[in-house]
């Protein structure tokens, strides 16, 4: 055995005794419920991310839904996608898009409130329906940051949504009282940015 | 106006400066090119931020291709979605899985290397194509940190690919080297998850 093929093997060795933690890990955790997840922080996929799991929820054959709190624009590519995939498995994913853009753009703060307290109507439908294996709340830290809704009836209305639902919230800065009700909080911390390096936002990678 | 519509106004006229800078940041960023994307850490959302970017990419018309890397397992959502788009939209996506799982987990690094090498030159392929608008290796620094694949070959690989030609390239513990030729990187940052609750690895959300 030369001296680099036992440098590997050790390491192997010491592969398979963390692998074996990791499955006493995976033999306690059993309980099978649905997972609220929030995808925050500076760095880029908090909505790739949540429009990935909506691919792998679909896949399974679960309905997903999918509300996006604010509208940076109106053609973005997973937009015209799902609404494609909605036209081929009619039922399997519904699409909501609310208001005209962040309140620093559209500068109208109560017609941007009024937009958020509409799909948040929209939302708690979602919420009370049990045929929904994954609801998708997209860029939704923004109407609590912005006080458009409050942080309780939301924490109230997750907290009673059926018992196998996923939902996935999505935006910057999620408050402290959402990160603590959650289970999986990840946050998207910004390591470098092609925008810095003079690129454009791109289609069909930035939106 | 009372005074929290006051506090509301000077909000919003911050929030319009910070935009301004924005905006003006906006118009210097005017390159159109490919953006090598690389997310790493030790969080969620890594793959499915890159699947994600595949239903936006496909949304715009572009064909793509996915090379895995690492077969955790071979049901998973995300592949047979993808897969069941492939047969609706033929030549809109190819979808490529390599290998049997994690080093630790075969306990044959000969083998591994031997999958991820192959895994390569189906990769290259993708990487001489200018028709191929986003290429995706998932869970592909592995295959470096291991030492499966060189690190000097795969930076010319990519360095050559078509201008156009977007990468998006998952895996924790991204090699320097590889953050270093990269245009964005997100380090998606483990805050906490479902998994040290109890909960199992729910289908249409984890896998």
């Amino acid at each position: 055995m030369s001296q680099e093929q036992g440098k590997d093997d050790r390491h192997h060795a010491l592969m398979a005794r963390k692998k074996s933690v990791v499955d006493e890990k995976i033999a306690a955790a059993q309980e099978e419920r649905g997972v609220l997840v929030i995808n925050t922080g500076n760095g880029k996929g908090k909505s790739s991310a949540a429009f990935g799991v909506v691919a792998r929820a679909l896949g399974h054959g679960m309905k997903v839904a999918v509300i996006q709190f604010v509208k940076g624009r109106s053609d973005t590519g997973e937009e015209g996608f799902y609404r494609r995939v909605a036209e081929m498995f009619p039922g399997s994913i519904s699409w909501h898009v609310s208001g005209e853009g962040f309140t620093w753009e559209t500068q109208d703060s109560a017609r941007d409130a009024a937009a958020a307290r509409a799909a948040w109507v929209i939302a708690c439908g979602y919420l009370a329906n049990p045929e929904i294996g994954l609801v998708v709340f997209d860029e939704f830290t923004y109407a609590l940051k912005y006080g458009w809704l409050d942080v309780a009836p939301v924490l109230a209305a997750l907290a009673a949504r059926p018992r196998l639902q996923h939902v996935i919230i999505t935006g910057r800065g999620a408050p402290e009282a959402l990160i603590d009700a959650a289970d999986t909080v990840t946050d998207m911390t910004l390591v470098k940015h092609a925008f810095k390096a003079g690129v454009k936002a791109m289609p069909g990678l930035e939106w």
